[in-house]
């Protein structure tokens, strides 16, 4: 699909994409620019430089995040955030948050080559750390402006020993001042964000951009079955308690639990297992798996989850092993604003796109917005949903798209 | 069961499987006493004193075995070896090998305070390293004196690079001499191992003694699923090619295909398996695991096989995954002579004994035999099916019982 005429500037925002890929880059195509890192450091200078040769007044804050802002006609007027991250994966690819925030800036520098000025003030944002992989916790720079950071994470270190309190202050940042960073309550009007699927949907759907409805917190637990060791050759079927057939069946029943309804989007996941002693002629006596299991509609998981949680009893029961269920994370969905939705839907219909709707099941700088403000996701599709490889692609043509939607939004955003 | 009546010496049997357990003695009951180690050495040379003791003619061979010789009336006739080995596991138990090395001697012990002379010579043997665990290859004694030792066998390493060579050397072998210490064809006319059972179904069953078989040498297969990697919250459950959703449902096939016909002795198992990427949030790309596959009815061995390969193709196409099975090992089952088995259901019923007969899944210093005489055993109920470590138990009374068996068997035995 391609639209007669773009309001966006595609050859830009094109030139943008690949200058940007080229700092940190890794392979032909993949690139590794770690938060706080100083490749980190020369994107976040580039892209601030691209912000002023646009017109904005741009700012890195005390959390490492960079801020663009164009002026409202009502400069007291909750603020319209536009933006993603920068920072990558450390074999990341070169669309992952990236078209977020150059998409963001082609939005407001087409706007004001338009004289197009809103009526509320407009931030760009590149949040800092989105990816934690460095220091194992993501979602940093957001969090940070919303007074979300949690005890202890400036002690936290990454594989070097560097601590993240080190690396901010070598970005420049100075944490004894994130107070001056932090955006009170009420000031954050909405939360707009372009970004790549990660997943194989809209490829499979053939269209080149998605209406998000909401990002699917995921359920995390471990289990861990413990039947009996024994020699594989001396103990007979019928006195075996083997524990990997009870995860197998575990794997089994989740995926089908999962796939039981054929219209809905819950997914489950088995992605990690152990086995011990793990050897080829002993019977299995320990097995630790972990299930990831989503929907976007809480109720039904939590149906699924009861489901899985008697099936778990009643196969550890079948095969004589004891078992334990822990809980490592229990994330809620976050729904976009229906409003926010309209306004995409209307607009989609406008320019003549036709995007379907989707949830996200990976997690972005939205979700930690979700929790102040009205948010909406517009996603772009990607190569065999393909992300955090350098493998990752999306065409251009599609993200010009997908940054026209986000253009026309913005435009029509009411504060 | 106890018998009125024992002709061997119970003191005395339990008496050396107590002493012998000193050496190498981990933990209150374990033994750690690896092939041609110190610990090894002094166990032989208190082995081969009490066979001296008893009137043997004893000697250390230059494959490490020591072999403890009573003429018969036929010095010419072919052997009756009798026996097993002392070597243990580095996490062991104090009965598996070591009953059937000290039974034996007991045995003769006991027959010639009887002044029992037999027809034909009879020798009592402790194997060197059926174990296999230093040097990662086991049965080497006993293939050693049937010239089955293969191509650099010697020059395998230890994990603190000792080469078997270098430990034979240190332990007294000659390895020039190879040839002095071999066995000609026809030399031995039969063999007699008594063992534990390192199984459960004795004591299942409630028995003290079971006659054995046959040894059902396993089918090792390796299988290897590749599906695609993906987000584990972006993926429709439709789109996915997961490959531990395809090992689970293997597993399950592959517990149900041995236990399909429950008066059938199979048995089939995954003991080993991994997962790539292994990550709790991504499908799994690659899973790589097991298959070990035993009966001792061939042919119903091959029918399982061929079924369980045509599982793995349905459930490879219904996930869309590749896979490839290699074959690791194809060992056929090794009957037990039915006339050494015949002697011991006679002799069982003459001392008041109810043996089972049951297949035996580990391999055992029989195994190589079985290639070059007729062989027969006898088992030992052990406590839960533990072996390969400390909590390893049989008791004096039920070990005295095999003992029992053995004795009538050895003197019912003609050449």
């Amino acid at each position: 699909m391609t639209l007669r005429t773009l309001s966006i500037n595609k050859e830009r925002l094109e030139k943008r994409i690949h200058e940007l890929a080229e700092i940190g880059k890794i392979s032909d195509t993949g690139v590794c620019r770690l938060a706080l890192s100083t490749e980190d450091k020369q994107a976040v200078e580039t892209v601030k430089r691209w912000m002023e040769d646009a017109g904005l007044k741009a700012r890195i804050d005390h959390f490492g995040n960079l801020i663009g802002r164009l002026e409202g006609k009502n400069s007291n007027a909750p603020i319209l955030m536009v933006g993603s991250h920068i920072d990558s994966q450390p074999y990341g690819g070169r669309f992952d948050g990236v078209i977020g925030v150059l998409g963001a800036l082609e939005v407001v520098q087409t706007m004001i080559e338009k004289n197009i000025v809103p009526d509320t003030p407009i931030e760009v944002v590149a949040f800092c750390d989105e990816e934690g992989c460095r220091f194992n916790k993501g979602l940093f720079g957001v969090r940070g402006i919303l007074g979300k950071l949690e005890e202890g994470e400036l002690a936290r270190k990454d594989k070097n020993g560097v601590s993240r309190r080190e690396a901010l202050i070598e970005f420049g940042c100075d944490p004894t001042k994130f107070k001056d960073s932090q955006y009170k309550e009420g000031v954050i009007g909405a939360f707009l964000e372009l970004h790549i699927e990660q997943g194989p949907i809209l490829e499979a759907k053939g269209v080149p951009v998605g209406i998000v409805t909401g990002i699917s917190g995921p359920l995390w637990l471990s289990v861990e079955f413990e039947g009996f060791a024994g020699h594989a050759g001396s103990v007979p079927m019928s006195m075996r308690q083997d524990a990997l057939v009870g995860a197998a069946k575990v794997i089994v029943a989740l995926n089908e639990l999962a796939s039981q309804d054929p219209n809905a989007p819950t997914v489950g996941t088995v992605g990690s297992l152990q086995v011990f002693p793990d050897s080829r002629n002993i019977i299995p006596e320990k097995v630790t798996f972990t299930v990831d299991l989503r929907d976007i509609d809480i109720n039904r998981r939590h149906v699924l989850e009861a489901n899985l949680r008697n099936q778990i009893k009643e196969i550890a029961d079948t095969h004589g092993l004891r078992y334990t269920i822990s809980e490592d994370t229990n994330s809620e969905p976050r729904y976009c604003s229906e409003r926010l939705m309209n306004i995409m839907r209307q607009q989609s219909e406008v320019i003549g796109l036709n995007p379907i709707e989707l949830m996200s099941g990976p997690f972005h700088d939205s979700l930690s917005m979700s929790y102040v403000c009205e948010y909406g996701m517009i996603f772009v599709r990607c190569k065999d949903g393909i992300s955090h490889n350098p493998k990752e692609f999306s065409t251009i043509e599609d993200i010009s798209l997908g940054t026209e939607l986000l253009y026309h939004t913005v435009i029509n955003y009411k504060g």
